[in-house]
């Protein structure tokens, strides 16, 4: 296998790309030409994220499904995407392939990004591969995403912008996406980028901040609060997908849901999407010991506030120690 | 070692960010607002590249020196917008840490991301860390490069447009990047971006085509020649590093200088670099047997004609097979 030429034939695999591509891959650098029509300029959206044999994908996924590896790359990607309220426009891809790959498997996994970026609307224009020496070395992926708004001059929406008073909100069902049982929903879940750019559509101004779940609803969460507010979510209303308690629906992760804060009245159902409140925005004291996302579960006869951030996991790792994330997501070897 | 704490604090080493960056880093994206002056659009340039633990860099480094680890891996993507007389204008960063790295060499390493890119005036506007789970697995890190035109309006220089009779020209000089005695120059190398911004300037539509030398002369050459084309080069008149012979020039690889084809006369400086005229651009039947790069070398009496494509490398590898490159470059483990 050698590295150019594998890049060569994937690109090969291009349809006729969008006009917007005024340097295809190839050269040292692709090139995308934006025609602006907003007088303020043209904004750029731009991120990164990996996947990485071990922690997000199981070796046994890398062996045998590799365009779905290429796949979840950009996927992660694009909805990040969507928790801008932007539109996709192009992808970058650069992976270190496992000594043990065949000519194959290398080429399963670029077609998968190439492909999914393609369906997605962000062809892919540039890459770099390389190939491990060590023959135990995993897999690692990185995809680059770039993005417009949704349409010349339209906001994008962050994760800050929360007003005491806004609903809290989110797309779809949550929780056992990395269950052994749970259809492999970590790997093929369907970004919310139409929902999104329909909601922005919709409510406009009153959608005032978003991020999309992957760390899982009751860490994300804070995000959309700073010093002066903080979040309740009622865990009654949490959309927990069938079988499995709020608990598992706050802390799973890998749900890759829309989680947005907007005043007003938002629809239950969005470009085929469902959407269900689940709590609201308040104001805080600053240095309140309250905490930032506080769960209210009914107990009958009491209320009890729980402490949100104690569910959902971060990729918490000291050197030398334990992982907690790459046990759970490889619980399914 | 937290994962999402790392980057936040290694984006607050961050000086105020350009105007330019109209959403900073530690959102779903990060945003930059480009303001158009050229009616045709603007254009963006961009690439991702890579430094491996094992190819790129030996292990020893890793450990030893990670700040020069993250800069080498900005300065490649650099010597990419040179390659283009592109201005480089973002820079976005993914790193698969080594489990047994501590606290302090993952912010050295990441600190040496952002304060290269910082320099080179491509702020870090995006990352994403992970930390492998093996406790053996290398380092890996993907830099992905935005970049303009050098102007508004501008050309970009690409491979393709070398014509016939087209000079062929080389900056600083060549070979011995990897050689343990080297200095370290694969590592420490300096970009030409104002190099090649002033040869734009200066030759204007007379600059046809340009790269970067990366898997050296004798393999990169070819790439500014077409089925209708072909070079010479000068065995002579190649400028090898003090004590090194024509063959490491064209072979070791690693330069980062710029190769370039023009017409009309060229200065032998520009922006403080030598440049040295090395060949020559000629047509070429289609269907013909000559190599695409030929090196004419002096024997005395006679002159003989050697394919170039048998020096310099590529980082080619079957898989379970051998690396040609990885031995080179850890000759100096």
């Amino acid at each position: 296998m050698r590295e150019s030429s594998l890049l060569e034939r994937i690109y090969a695999g291009n349809p006729l790309l969008p006009a917007i591509v005024s340097i295809p891959p190839g050269d040292d650098m692709a090139a995308i030409r934006l025609v602006q029509t907003d007088p303020k300029g043209s904004e750029l959206l731009l991120a990164v994220d990996q996947v990485v044999e071990g922690i997000h994908v199981t070796r046994r996924t890398v062996d045998e499904d590799p365009a779905i590896v290429g796949r979840k790359a950009v996927a992660r990607n694009i909805s990040d995407v969507a928790a801008m309220a932007g539109r996709p426009l192009a992808t970058l891809a650069s992976v270190v392939l496992p000594k043990r790959y065949g000519d194959a498997q290398a080429r399963e996994l670029f077609e998968g990004v190439r492909g999914s970026a393609q369906v997605f609307g962000a062809p892919l224009i540039g890459g770099d591969t390389a190939i491990h020496r060590d023959a135990n070395a995993p897999l690692t992926l990185s995809v680059t995403i770039v993005a417009t708004p949704a349409w010349p001059g339209a906001r994008v929406i962050t994760r800050r912008g929360g007003q005491p008073g806004d609903g809290l909100f989110v797309t779809g069902l949550l929780g056992g996406s990395l269950d052994p049982d749970g259809g492999g929903r970590h790997l093929t879940f369907e970004p919310r980028v139409e929902c999104a750019i329909a909601l922005l559509e919709l409510l406009g101004d009153r959608l005032h901040a978003m991020l999309d779940l992957s760390d899982g609803l009751g860490r994300d969460a804070a995000h959309l609060t700073d010093a002066n507010t903080r979040a309740i979510l009622d865990a009654s209303a949490i959309p927990a997908r069938a079988g499995l308690s709020w608990q598992r629906a706050l802390g799973d992760g890998e749900d890759y849901e829309l989680l947005f804060a907007a005043s007003g009245s938002v629809p239950s159902r969005l470009a085929g999407v469902p959407i269900t409140r689940i709590g609201t925005i308040l104001a805080r004291d600053a240095g309140s010991r309250e905490p930032q996302v506080g769960v209210r579960v009914d107990e009958g006869s009491a209320e009890a506030l729980i402490d949100a951030s104690r569910f959902g996991w971060e990729h918490r790792n000291a050197p030398g120690g334990n992982a907690t994330r790459g046990e759970q997501d490889e619980a399914s070897p």
